[in-house]
């Protein structure tokens, strides 16, 4: 499949191409059982494989909210647990019922040219107008793109947690996959102005179409709402506030590992010779970016951090999204290697330098390592790769793919740093975007959720303590073993 | 796929005419490799590719197994907290040889006249006159099979928790695996009486075969054991027990739903175009069942409580698994919305007003939900859904189909409180259903598996503690804050 | 597929003879668009679904890495729960990359001949000389196999829980991966001397290959480390040491459930009608390894312990790993049954005779479970099953299969201990394999990893205690009630 992208059999063109005519053909027949008999036995089978694997690959991603909501409530504290969980629910569930009623028409529906390269406007619920990928069905197309359109929400999450209203939390994720991310989507696989460049804008899963996307909303939403309390102590150096369970953020990135495997190899969307190479590039950049982190973190504290550790292994994955389908498995350790050192070094920058409170680093493992992801197609990518055609600038094809990387990065962090600031703004000064100081210091679970999250004598809650500190001072992480900035 | 009921090809008829002369004809085909020669080639993958469909999804029901578990768990508290476990564990171990050996004849063994309208009688232990779906091999249909059977098995156990004896829990769930519930699959997937009847009961993966079934068992269970010590006030009234880790419940939830992916397009038992619209409809449906619950709940009392969150996505995914099939994804919010404001209501009722104690709200979950999702069929199917045939009281189609549903409703709801009610007070009055008020007190884990559940110095349970409150009064939950009914 | 063993079309043979000219052309033929035409269109097809059912088969199996790191975590102290994630993690990372770069080339790579009979020398990084099986590409057939690799290095890490320093590990987690491993996978999956026997070797997906591997490497890791401070009283007799979280290790156990349905389904490296029995096996060994256990540690303690049965599910899959293709249902809880029995009994002789601590049981669930499975292929194989094709000793075969199996057996129990004893010793005299003892008593979060794995009031490690207990005496577990040797 070393077709240039003008041949629309490639399977990197089955990704935005969608609703041609070929492709819709296959898709009604498949829909009716006269029209079945239209494709021949076989190529009907494989239609039907490539549902199958795909469907499966969504459930996959699905699976990755439990990932998220883990590594989230892992990396803070006990006290606000149960929100953390309910807003990695809510967020699948408020965004599921948005985006299949708004925000897939704007992803897929309509025509590709004038406004239809910015947004589209047709299909709404799935009704007329509605488009699917090559052989998929209308459905499994949704099962997948939902799927995804949560994993965008989601990340956000992390960034904010610990003092967002939840009522503001609903609005936001609401948003989000009604509308923000949808329209990115719309640029690139929906067959927007970044796939029609002449030469297209290229990100295999979503390097940047979800993870800077979610990063980027998650840097302003961190940066509107300010600093946890006690995060910055009175010389505004950053202090260690420690997660409540390193195991539940361990499972979680297990979690999101094995959720990667729908992610990537899903998105070739159809069941073929190149679901093996994708698998085998996620795999690698992986581990490599366990080792990156692990090594870098390792030797800026003198400790195997455990928890970076574990964002080196999601770095990797983040930055191999882009490119898994166009690098070779050398390629893909080097990304992965890079993306663990970047995630390290981004976290204590953000941290320290820029001074944005982000409890679980998912401004640097998605933001960070999502842009550096997407720039590693022009970089690394390969002609003699099963699903790319081309050289990447280190062996010999020029900037221009790379070029075309930076503007499809600047665009959509632009677009996504403007609305979700107005965004966030707008809920600031409307309903509130955080809760008050001392719900914030007792968690957010007693007061927004009307229980705790532990109960009876396990962990901090027991029913007898009383939920509310009696001063600031008592809930502050003073007597944290030596603060540090990694 | 609109065919109506008397065509044999469509899927839902595949479900039940099992054992029908083509079907058994493919099946043996493929059992050797001389026979395989005899399907045309496309077939044969076809075949190859049902099978691994069905397989792959009987992997995610079986693994619904640890979300069972963790959402009991979660719900409950931690002295009980190993007990729970081992029950999770031991029923779907039970289980499987109960069914292997005896409830998959019961289910799908011999002919489908007379007797064998109500039970089968051929076909123990997998040996000559055992059945399968369609292309299905027999192995394979066993396990989708006794996946279900392990997921009716393990309702019971939630609203039975914290007071039960495990050697009774052993028996009772032994039973069902092994009687009560094949026999209601006999009834309606076996190609018994609910399914002959001139407009069959339709129930596409089980909104009363296995949920409904599992809640009425669930209800008797915990009517037979009476309320947990502390639940009821002198004044009559219900305390709030509250749960030790939203977490584990919420992690559950999550596990449940990335099942019911198997469990709900499993059910189409073969890998064709149905198996999209049947994810998407169950996607929206659970969706929709968290914002009914979360609306209601915040409504009645000013907090969107997680717990009852996590069960409005069950409550929407037992709403839709009876019409998965035959509804749009209008239809699916709307069912999985009501699902999720009735399982508040219901959960309500139950404690408040029937005054059983019922730890998870299984009964409410799995019992009433399952009965007003199977109802819905009669109320929102369409004809132009693939999978469907005709119309919904609600599009015109009149009111056959929902009396259908209901004589299937009632006819199991008996079936099951009958057999279930005898079996519960046998075991009451021999070796005894529920242990002594020290050991409740203790919790289970000591005095019935020796060992507690947390250990050394993590959670309640500390090496140093005595296990054991000195008084039943220290271990009642007086000090909860704000006691509700909800 | 009843073939014997010289005919090359059964699924057995396919796994050995890698490489072979009709294999190797149907791959090629896949990787380019070309060449795909030289296939008939369902031979297509077939190869695009085995390749995706083996690569979600790889990522179940890739899942399994969360299942053990949280059933080694269960089943310690929270003190080293970090220490424990972390290891689980990397071994996984570290091990991807040694095996692509080196353990794959050893195990599957060049001719068969001469040295080619015990080691390989080719395909270093899958480049040229790299092999795959039948109609899988490279990369799926990689995945798998990885996947594998990732699963014996892990199995080490519970038995040498709570005492081993990071640095050792992720040494001794290296090289098992890049040489230890992969030379026994040449033996007998790499087409090696087992299999070249007269009577074939036979194990189906590793009993022995990788269980057995692991196990061995497990006993001598504890041996040369030692027992845990406070494992063994002042008479020399071993003193129970509690696990801090029965849900993380039975939760960890339904996940390796789970996983095994990749494990082994997968290990048939095609889509075909064996996968069916296969997991039927698979369900009922774990369900008969779970009631075997259970009823055996209830006769010998008068309680049913619940970690001893997680333990039995985990017997009853090793058990049934080697002999999942090749032995009937009932044969199939046979084997689970006594594997469950056998675990309860080798944990008990392990530490009470032999004493060697082994905090996971890791040595008697792959250790002995795995020889005894590898056992019973000779003992209950049948040539009426799908994927084997003669009768083992118990229905009238004879004594050869079975000779060929204790040759496996010996040979890689033999090889694993020399390699692995000269690793553990080197590291012992170099680097160092144990931490100080202060470190032991403190748990190994802290100083290993500079943060405790449960922060801020939750568990035993808040912020306000001393991390390092003033004495020895303060850490031992003296307060266990009832110490036991089960």
């Amino acid at each position: 499949m070393h077709s240039p992208p003008t041949t629309k059999a490639s399977s990197w063109r089955r990704r935005a191409l969608v609703g041609s005519g070929v492709a819709m053909a296959a898709v009604l027949a498949l829909a009716s059982p006269a029209g079945a008999q239209e494709l021949d036995p076989a190529a009907a089978v494989q239609a039907n494989l490539d549902n199958v694997f795909v469907l499966l690959c969504a459930v996959l991603v699905i699976f990755m909210q439990a990932g998220f909501a883990l590594v989230e409530a892992g990396f803070t504290r006990a006290k606000s647990v149960a929100n953390i969980m309910m807003k990695n629910v809510m967020d699948f569930c408020a965004g599921a019922i948005a985006f299949v009623a708004v925000g897939y028409a704007i992803a897929f529906g309509g025509d590709f040219d004038g406004a239809g390269k910015f947004i589209g406007a047709d299909g709404f619920f799935l009704g007329d107008g509605v488009f699917a990928y090559g052989t998929l069905t209308p459905s499994v197309t949704f099962m997948f793109q939902v799927a995804f359109a949560a994993t965008a929400a989601t990340i956000v999450s992390g960034a904010m947690a610990e003092r967002t209203k939840f009522k503001a939390y609903l609005v936001y994720s609401f948003v989000i996959s009604l509308f923000i991310y949808p329209v990115v989507v719309r640029w690139q696989w929906g067959g927007g102005w970044l796939f029609q460049m002449d030469t297209p804008f290229y990100d295999f899963a979503g390097s940047t179409i979800v993870h800077l996307t979610g990063g980027v909303a998650a840097f302003w939403g961190a940066k509107v709402l300010g600093p946890r309390i006690g995060k910055y102590g009175p010389d505004g150096k950053p202090r260690a506030i420690l997660g409540h369970s390193v195991p539940f953020a361990m499972l979680g990135v297990f979690i999101l590992l094995v959720g990667w495997y729908g992610f990537n190899p899903g998105s070739e969307l159809a069941a073929d010779a190149a679901i093996g190479p994708i698998a085998m590039t996620t795999t690698l950049a992986a581990a490599a970016g366990a080792l990156g982190a692990m090594t870098t973190v390792w030797i800026r504290t003198g400790k195997p951090d455990v928890g970076m550790v574990g964002n080196g292994v999601l770095a990797g994955l983040v930055g191999i999204t882009a490119s898994a389908s166009a690098v070779t498995a050398q390629a893909a350790i080097i990304i992965g290697f890079l993306a663990g050192i970047l995630v390290v070094l981004a976290v204590a920058f953000i941290e320290g330098v820029v001074k944005v409170d982000d409890p679980v680093g998912a401004v640097a493992v998605h933001g960070v390592c999502g842009a550096f992801g997407t720039l590693c197609v022009g970089l690394f990518a390969r002609e003699d790769v099963e699903g790319f055609w081309q050289q990447g600038l280190f062996y010999g094809g020029g900037a221009g793919q790379l070029v075309s990387q930076v503007i499809g990065i600047v665009a959509v962090a632009a677009w996504v740093s403007v609305t979700s600031y107005v965004l966030f703004t707008a809920i600031k000064l409307t309903i509130g975007l955080r809760v008050s100081e001392e719900e914030e210091l007792a968690g957010l679970d007693i007061l927004e959720h009307g229980s705790p999250g532990y109960g009876e004598g396990f962990g901090s809650f027991t029913l007898g303590d009383s939920p509310v500190p009696s001063s600031p001072e008592a809930a502050e992480p003073t007597a944290a073993p030596e603060p540090t900035t990694v």
